[in-house]
């Protein structure tokens, strides 16, 4: 079997921060909106990042219809697509053992596009509502003009792995007696005050959904 | 030329958020220390996250000699390498209007192994004061067998362009009278008080390169 493909999904290095089940995974996912997808044109690798949505086990992209990475899944559907959380600097006391605390995973499918018009608004407003929950039902809704501009997709992520790693660094045992600050500095995506744009009249209050969305705050 | 390889570099949706010029691609790579790079395994994309620091006009990768990125490049060195900073949520009138302020950076290149020890050693020093400047005078070096058991990679990035967006949302011209909060939430990668490991001396105060470590407060 040495020449057969790998298992794309089977995490290798570190597997003792690997995870496959779908909580693992899930939990992931539903603490961010930002993912890196991954396709080849050309026979090259292509790596885009854009915003993700869930609808049950799969995962949903949008765009633009002439959008590259949408016209190359047009071609060739196999994709991979990576979101990442960073959770803080793991500071050693030796340059090797430095690291980072993350949270990510990676999920290996066939994209399928959704092409009819109900599925495709059920689609957005999961898409809307997983970025910023509560939004879909404030805002003016596609029109059928709008929604034939836009693309949606699904990747199905039951070929998935999450990989975390938490907690402090772990030097070598000599190196504790070293007089080095050692440790982890929290890194988190946190919310500042929402703008208005200068158009929206005074009576118009920030909703909760904004006022109140869900940042990642950390340490 | 309709069958030639399409220019990876060129923007092509949404040309006018794109910059070519170095300076532009210089400041979105040394804002960030996370990025998410895309090889072709067995014919299949597959995108891992990874810190990175700069040495000049290249990018700096290093990991585990072993790790399934570093054999792939060590089999086809063509690789895209995507760093994005999320900097708001753009919320709009419409849902169509939707959108995310973010800087990003897509290279494509071809990665090149650095195996000479005292550039290695260069490279880990310029990698680690890219992730947390000054940390490297602080901390113990790596010895010559740690040096073996880290790959460090350079990927030019002479063929790469930067991607904006910035400002409010943009909604067609009818929707700005709809009584709808409309505007940017702003989002960023902040730090958390540090957290010093269980056996670090308590004479041994947070050094300044880890209490005033750049972070970027949203809004």
């Amino acid at each position: 079997m040495a020449s057969a493909p790998r298992d794309p999904t089977r995490v290798r290095r570190r597997p003792e921060r690997a995870a496959y089940d779908a909580d693992a995974i899930v939990a992931v996912l539903d603490a961010g909106f930002l993912c890196h997808v991954g396709v080849v044109r050309d026979g090259r690798p292509v790596v885009v990042p854009t915003l993700y949505g869930r609808d049950s086990d799969r995962l949903l992209l949008h765009g633009s219809p002439v959008a590259g990475m949408f016209r190359d899944l047009g071609r060739t559907p196999t994709v991979s697509v990576t979101v990442t959380h960073v959770d803080g600097l793991v500071l050693a006391r030796s340059a090797f053992h430095h690291s980072l605390n993350y949270r990510s995973v990676v999920i290996h499918g066939e994209a399928v596009e959704l092409v009819e018009p109900d599925e495709k608004v059920r689609a957005l407003r999961l898409f809307m509502d997983h970025v910023t929950p509560g939004r879909w039902d404030a805002v003016r809704e596609p029109t059928a003009g709008e929604l034939k501009q836009t693309s949606v997709w699904a990747v199905p992520f039951d070929r998935a792995s999450a990989k975390v790693r938490t907690g402090p660094p772990v030097d070598d045992a000599e190196d504790y007696a070293l007089p080095i600050w050692a440790g982890v500095l929290p890194l988190g995506l946190t919310a500042g005050m929402p703008v208005p744009d200068d158009r929206v009249p005074p009576e118009v209050a920030v909703p909760a959904h904004v006022s109140s969305w869900p940042d990642v705050a950390p340490g």
